[in-house]
């Protein structure tokens, strides 16, 4: 099971600092769109050279042009790529195509798929790396979580692994590492922590352990 | 009816050519998905500095967190922002709510939405300024257009503008203007005449005369 930083509410510098922070307690930064949308996938490429032993997730929730997308994040830095569960089946499996091409990984969010089980079912058919369950922040404010959705695709997903993405807090972890996805990603539990480098451990050693 | 001119694969110097070699013949510049995901936000600022009386659409496809997107987006200096007919209601409501506080506009991108006239009625209650049936350049690959689906959206949207994207070129711009949307959306159809100038004002003139 791998850590994933969500940054999602920083410039590239503040970006900088965070990551330094943890650094030692993660597998993998994620450029959040927020990020990618101010400042262009330069944080990308800034995140990347600063930080070559991390992975780097861009998440650009690919809507359309999956091909494009993927070759322009690839050339960027980028190790993994997002697109979006709800996109054309033609735009995921362009993007697979790019990213094999390109020796990078692509992670399909799910975020407000209706059907999840089903479209899981199909996505994990087109080869992508990743399929992640995802409450977004509009969403999280209704107080849902994304359990049933992850054992849903765990029912499922054959090839890719699973990720869990939105809200995940130290105190809510334990939870999340019972249901045994491949990747947890922390957002604001990592980056809204009153001391970053203590969570980004302590979630590392609950993750290592399987607690 | 309103012209839009969108542009994708260019970076911002590039841009500011295409569009002083159109302006007299458009109303609307599209700093579109790509160029933002490359760029960022700063492309539509410098837009927006070289051409204030053009208006400047952000095509940020929102997928979450639509209020803060907006915010950003306006700072920036769009007019008019794009989010995701597939989001979440909470997303475009947010990003609604965000957008009368700061006295831009909201378009609903319906890219890859399955019941369109449904969805566009749902939609049309919450105060969105346009909804835009858009076949996408992975979905174009496979043929199909939006003239239907305009006529759908025109069957039950009562309150917001309707836009059509997807592949619009000179010769097929007859059709479109007889589907009568408020906003016709053409990339391409400019960006790749061997005279952008003529095509753009041809463009404008079969617009005007509604032929």
């Amino acid at each position: 099971m791998e850590l994933q930083l969500a940054l999602d509410l920083v410039d590239i510098p503040q970006a900088k600092v965070l990551v330094k922070e943890v650094e030692a307690y993660i597998d993998i930064v994620e450029i959040g769109t927020p990020v990618v949308i101010n400042e262009g996938l330069r944080a990308v490429k800034e995140i990347k050279e600063a930080f070559p032993h991390l992975k780097v997730l861009a998440d650009l929730k690919i809507m359309d042009a999956g091909g494009y997308e993927v070759m322009k994040a690839s050339e960027a830095g980028a190790d993994i790529i997002t697109v979006l569960g709800v996109s054309d089946n033609k735009t995921i499996q362009g993007a697979v195509e790019e990213a094999r091409k390109q020796n990078r990984k692509i992670m399909v969010d799910m975020i407000n798929v209706k059907d999840i089980e089903g479209r899981a079912r199909e996505i994990d058919t087109f080869g992508v790396d990743y399929i992640c369950v995802h409450s977004g922040y509009d969403h999280q404010a209704d107080g849902k979580n994304s359990f049933e959705e992850l054992a849903a695709i765990k029912r499922v997903v054959k090839h890719a692994k699973t990720a869990i993405a939105g809200g995940i807090k130290l105190d809510t972890l334990p939870e999340v590492i019972q249901a045994n996805p491949d990747l947890v990603i922390v957002g604001g539990g990592i980056t809204g922590h009153e001391n970053r480098t203590f969570a980004a451990a302590a979630m590392q050693t609950l993750i290592k352990q399987g607690v």
